[in-house]
């Protein structure tokens, strides 16, 4: 077992009708201006934004307003976030909406409070050294964000898509209303499901010894989701469903299912952060895509917990090892084909050229330093088949 | 599923060796003066008291010392805490021990911030608005206290035994180095451990509708915390079950596994406060002493819980749904026997009088505003007919 740090520090209010609580939250964080951070029109449409507005004004609370982050969320918006927080004074974000939105929120924190360019942190040129606060109502249920470490920013530059973590951004509070994710498509909820099982599998799939209690933890988080994600295709609107899944999205990646491990693989996430910087499919989606082939190409690099994976979360077994190994991934591909996600990247919609694989694969060993992946180190040439596998 | 706040500001610092980083932790709070907090000689024979000063002395920290608390920490050390911390300066508490330590540390950190007497919170006649900054290095894994937002203090005068909830009082740090616990004798490790099952199983006997999620994580720690307590009564320097016993301590008492629920029954602590507070046992074993006689009267309340509970965690089912219940509550005793702990009053060194399990009851029916639980609600005469059962 590995030693291991474990920091939680958002507060967590979960439940119908919370979102009016927003007001009072930021009002405890005793700050003077806030920035309003969302996506598109659906927070306007829904209503959503103005219960917010109402719960700030009723506090007294100033604010202002930055909207239009988009999925695979810019650096270009972050720059303009920051002028705006500089100039309006702005001292805490009030990130509105799903992982795009709060991660554009850290950055532009980021921005806030440490000189020079922000785009360095996810260079790895430098380490940042504060973040302004943050506090989060969550829309969709899928990344994360609103407890981790983490934020992942795409450079229009290049379309380069790179992550950056430190607990600075944790967000202060995250506001967490089940009902708030009823709108979403049902593509939009099935990547975010897509999402929150990968933050755990990558994390259950090291090379370390294991704890017990943390692979207890993860293999019950896992079967939550499938099961709910798939209630979710016929019952949108199922409250416990909503719930199980958006629990469960923030318990995946604030660091409860890697604690006494080594961290986990991360292979599959770096494979699509290149698919999503060149092709800006749906994050979800995109994990989907390329696991299995992932699985396949580097089950023996540790067949033992491939085995358990099989028979404790998707509850199979095989003839053998390999046998129970090839059922357990291919009772993964079977749930994402029924939840209608992609298990190749034809059906996520991209057909890569052989020259956009070499550049993908280019891209994503240099991100890593040469290599990534711990249950197989892959090189350039690994991530080349890999990819070819998923087309 | 119910509304639910989830917050555990608490910074984990686990693994072998992780006692030496206390002086770095507590630096960053950026504190002028230290009250070491701690229980008896084994804290100094072992030397960790002497490394954890060193630690502070690299860093330039001032510090005071406190010694001498017991098991069920008693008011009368609170009030010379605070009498010392006040004369000091000191505005920051390393509680060095286990939930005792924890817990008297907690206590002199409301003492120390608000005025007036400090038994009126436990007495719940007012609320605290604030705690002093409190640090931890664990040396038993059983309480969870140093994630929690509870303490339990006994007051001298009439030997009451009362606890007081709030988030003011989590811990900045917890510093838990599992090799600390294989000092502790096998009566220490077993009784920590059965505090430890039973503040999930507290939660997960309730009356609510519940969350797959917290029921899945809640089995999984409990199962976990049967397995190593087991191993431990013959392997006590095994590492990885001194880790596992002791990262399930804190999560099983720092909200995560209540999330979504009514709380759960906590009829069993209530009762085994007034045995605890009488006769001084120790904490765990009290617990044990008493919850099959808790669960036989009460199980009828809610059967398909204690069902669910047979055959998820105690891996037992009968020939119908009354013996399989029957079955798991056979099964916890017997795993209670298996690690020598009590499953009756007797066992456990304590044979009360009629008039004592009448002032029991009586004191406990005060405490709790005329009854506690809530998988069946015990008024005074249920609490003596638990007490009779048990005896």
């Amino acid at each position: 077992m590995n030693n291991f740090n474990f920091y939680t520090p958002t507060k967590v209010v979960f439940g119908k009708g919370v979102e009016n609580q927003v007001g009072e939250l930021v009002n405890g964080e005793k700050c003077k201006k806030v920035l309003i951070h969302y996506g598109g029109q659906s927070a306007k449409k829904s209503g959503l934004l103005e219960r917010i507005i109402k719960s700030l004004d009723e506090k007294g609370i100033r604010h202002v307003q930055l909207g239009g982050v988009v999925p695979n969320p810019r650096l270009s918006l972050v720059y303009e976030g920051i002028e705006l927080c500089q100039k309006e004074g702005v001292d805490f974000i009030l990130a509105v909406g799903g992982g795009s939105v709060i991660d554009s929120a850290k950055a532009i924190g980021y921005g806030m409070t440490n000189d020079g360019d922000v785009w360095d942190f996810y260079d790895h040129k430098r380490q940042a050294s504060a973040c302004l606060p943050i506090g989060t109502v969550l829309t969709i249920a899928a990344a994360g964000s609103e407890m981790s470490n983490s934020s992942v920013i795409t450079n229009e530059d290049g379309w380069i898509k790179r992550g950056y973590s430190s607990d600075f951004c944790r967000p202060v509070f995250a506001v967490m209303n089940p009902e708030l994710t009823m709108t979403l498509t049902e593509y939009q909820t099935a990547s975010g499901c897509a999402d929150i099982l990968m933050h755990t599998m990558e994390r259950y799939f090291n090379q370390s010894e294991n704890m017990d209690l943390t692979d207890g933890i993860s293999e019950a988080l896992m079967r939550t989701v499938i099961k709910y994600a798939k209630i979710l295709m016929s019952e949108p609107d199922n409250y416990e469903a909503r719930a199980e899944v958006m629990w469960a999205g923030s318990l995946s990646h604030n660091g409860l299912t890697g604690c006494g491990t080594d961290g986990g693989d991360w292979a599959t996430h770096a494979l699509e952060h290149e698919i999503g910087g060149m092709f800006d499919v749906a994050h979800g989606a995109g994990l989907a895509a390329v696991w299995g082939s992932w699985a396949r190409y580097v089950y023996k690099g540790r067949p033992e917990r491939f085995v358990k994976f099989a028979e404790n979360v998707m509850m199979v077994s095989g003839k053998d090892e390999e046998d129970t190994i090839l059922k357990g991934i291919e009772a993964v591909e079977e749930f994402y084909r029924s939840i209608h996600m992609p298990t190749n990247m034809k059906e996520l919609g991209v057909e890569p050229t052989d020259e956009q694989i070499e550049e993908m694969a280019e891209k994503c060993s240099i991100a890593k330093g040469g290599s990534c992946g711990i249950v197989k180190q892959l090189k350039k040439e690994d991530m080349i088949e890999i990819y070819r596998m998923a087309r």
